[in-house]
């Protein structure tokens, strides 16, 4: 047996703590993943075991690994960004009429191709959803139910084991949410769309987080309406100051907001300054459209506050769905209206009459059942140690001069590029080689971040998903030099 | 035996054929119920059995009952209507902006109430419905299948397999549907919700036919569009000479029609009177979103034609579901938007991103299995004799200067009061008692129909639906007096 080269050094456990470090920062060990156990690296290293026990001790103070009973040392996550922070843009545009959907299009019918690695798609993996679990509640499903469901149009509210299951769950953190307060949809975007429209017309003007989710502009679009975009800080979210000047110099109608992981940033407003936001909307008459679709995707020891949970007027029309945690498929997303619930209720009934109430009951008798809580414990960890996984590879392929996000929740990292890189030339070279990710172009009706990209981690970390960033890191580094 | 007192007279079989009619329109005898034996008869009546037969043979004559092989004698449903048909109204009003909501909730509220009789309801009975065939089909459903189905947001055209199914049965009456021309929706109302967005936007002109179907008028109210309304024959619906006038006088942006058994009058545009009501549109560049939801439902030999099906141009923007007859908690709904297919698609992306599928695959396994076409033949014939029993019902029990539709398909009757009576009226006292009904003053932004309603046909008749219409004879009957 050779002796391992540190073994000689004075402070062999630390020069082993380091090398180890370098493989995680590297990405050959993974976040999540089990270090060697003591007696295997003690008969490949020759190091004593005491040693060993000790580098990984001092790994485990620098908090890069994590020891488990009887399991033994194990890869955390990052606790901190390997690269810097996006730049906060300080521009400020008047409102705008949206035109995004045309670019849009192309760009997210390629996010759709199978054939492609889809870093741009918001989904979590087929294999992170509890897909087994909630056939098994749908083939559990009695005769007699399964003929009740079909024969009426459901109660247009939605069917009432859904809201009851979602009134329990959300009672810690969304206030004192009641059955008949809450109205179910098709998806999260259904709750958003029929909220929009609730609460503004043809011609208002809407004010959004920037970057902003696309997909809230392409609807705001389809609705007549105009933006106003309130850049976000990559951490915290829209500043209270920031949003009181916006309210007060502009005619806001609405605000539309993803205080939660806002996608794409993934900032998280504070409590305070959620508590301000509330106040100051409140005062101009200005509702808040409050999407919190991973609200439940948390890194940290504690699920966020939301705009609702804070509220005591009625102004917040709050909006999730389980597309993200659970399965898209189900199509189980719902809304809180408050004081506009008459208005929502009327929109949803005129244009649809009732929801289709099978997948909503799978959605709801999952919740009921204790499974949701467990399976959100599994998915977190899965997601933290992609983001995780997804940075440190960042890290390692993009340029130096390359700046990403560090998300507390939700499931994607936003990248800043040297300036002088257009992203949609990184997109069409992409394209040709089989991956896609979300051009920044489409974040925002300015070209404030046509040198940005959003990367969804909902993929489960491989090899190949490692090589596919190292490629795109590649086409990223050619353009550089250019 | 005691001879029966027609027997001494000289036509005896005329005399008992009389006898026999008087009970089919005084609804004794419903639309298909089986008369009595021959031998039933002779022994109650002591009549000769040629003599009964003769009798049966006369109504048959008179086109009042079937000879069934080997099963006896039938009522059949009316031939004509037992009351004249409604006036066609001739006055014509300014588009105008629609203000209907607030009236039509109070009113649709009651409808949905349980507890009462649901003469306003559009829809079957339960009973009439294949719930058990549906459930044992989404039952057969492997779990393979159904974790496919919720792993994914659909492709946002919809289930294939619905598709495909929908493609193959629209062959006979709607051109050459291909599956990539369909796009699946959440019923009906959403197909109608997303043409007319696609076509039309807020403060633009939308051509319907009045009196129209209510929820019709609430979509434009929602989505800040004003109406014109063209008055329709109750037998042939609009005419193309006026709808020709209307679009030359009015810049009217788009029609949104129902030309197979309109709701609620039940009239049908017939196939010379589409091909000029499509020839105009096209003149005129002005769209046709056409709602078939009826179509099926056809009392006649044959399924009546559609716009689409005699379109060449891409102007029609089909609309229909399966709410009506197979199950309208299935929420299967679709539309052929013709040239608008790109852009109902985008509507349909950015407000809901894709339909659940699971109800959407167990209809197109129903219809691909050949159990619709078997289906839709009961359920016809059931409707049909269910819309007749309540047209001798409303002729023995309301005044005699009530008109009322005769309809050749669909599901509803419409009724034409006393010019003098505010079927408002009728609605406050039924409800007292206990039944509901359509008034018409909400098929329409004008008050031309105040003094109409419209009965639904779905319900199973019964004893009970007769003695309601004898209540709701005579509340109008002590309206006429005052």
């Amino acid at each position: 047996m050779q002796t391992h080269p540190i073994a000689q050094g004075n402070f062999r456990y630390a020069a082993l703590a380091d090398e180890i470090q370098d493989k995680i920062l590297s990405g050959q060990y993974r976040a999540g993943e089990k270090l060697p156990s003591l007696r295997k690296l003690h008969s490949r290293l020759g190091l004593s075991i005491s040693t060993i026990h000790q580098a990984y001790i001092e790994l485990e103070k620098r908090g890069r690994v994590e020891a488990r009973q009887k399991s033994g040392f194990f890869v955390k996550p990052l606790e901190k960004s390997p690269l810097p922070l996006p730049v906060k843009p300080v521009t400020s545009e008047p409102p705008i009429r949206v035109r995004i959907n045309d670019l849009a299009e192309t760009i997210v019918s390629d996010l759709q191709r199978p054939d492609m690695i889809r870093f741009g798609a918001a989904v979590a993996d087929q294999e992170l959803m509890p897909l087994k679990q909630l056939s098994r509640i749908a083939k559990s499903m009695s005769v007699d139910e399964i003929c009740a469901g079909m024969a009426l149009y459901d109660d247009c509210a939605g069917a009432m084991e859904l809201r009851y299951a979602l009134a329990k769950m959300m009672m810690g953190y969304a206030g004192s949410a009641a059955v008949d307060e809450i109205i179910t949809t098709n998806g999260c975007l259904e709750a958003v769309n029929l909220c929009l429209r609730a609460v503004a017309g043809p011609g208002d003007v809407i004010l959004v987080e920037s970057p902003v989710f696309h997909c809230f502009l392409q609807l705001i679009e389809d609705l007549g309406m105009y933006v106003i975009e309130l850049p976000g800080c990559p951490e915290k979210g829209m500043s209270p100051d920031a949003f009181e000047s916006m309210l007060s110099n502009n005619r806001v109608k609405a605000c539309l907001l993803n205080p939660n992981f806002q996608n794409p940033l993934g900032s998280v407003i504070s409590t305070p300054g959620k508590k301000a936001v509330l106040e100051i909307a409140h005062r101009h008459g200005t509702p808040i459209i409050e999407d919190d679709i991973y609200g439940d995707i948390f890194f940290g020891p504690r699920r966020p506050t939301t705009f609702k949970g804070l509220d005591t007027t009625g102004n917040v029309l709050y909006c999730s769905s389980f597309s993200k945690t659970i399965a898209p498929g189900l199509r189980a997303g719902w809304t809180l209206p408050g004081r506009f619930y008459k208005r929502v209720m009327r929109l949803k009934l005129n244009s649809q009459l009732a929801s289709p109430s099978t997948g909503h009951i799978v959605a709801a008798r999952f919740i009921e059942s204790g499974a949701y809580e467990r399976h959100l414990r599994r998915l977190r960890n899965q997601i933290k140690n992609q983001v995780s996984a997804m940075s440190i590879a960042v890290a390692a392929h993009f340029p130096k001069d390359t700046r990403i996000t560090f998300p507390q929740g939700g499931m994607f990292l936003w990248i800043e590029l040297n300036k002088a890189i257009d992203a949609m030339d990184v997109f069409h070279t992409a394209r040709q080689k089989g991956i896609s990710f979300m051009p920044g172009i489409i974040c925002s009706t300015t070209d404030r971040y046509r040198h940005c990209l959003r990367l969804s981690c909902g993929l489960s970390w491989s090899d190949r998903l490692e090589k596919s960033i190292a490629q795109l890191g590649r086409i990223v580094c050619a353009l550089n030099k250019e």
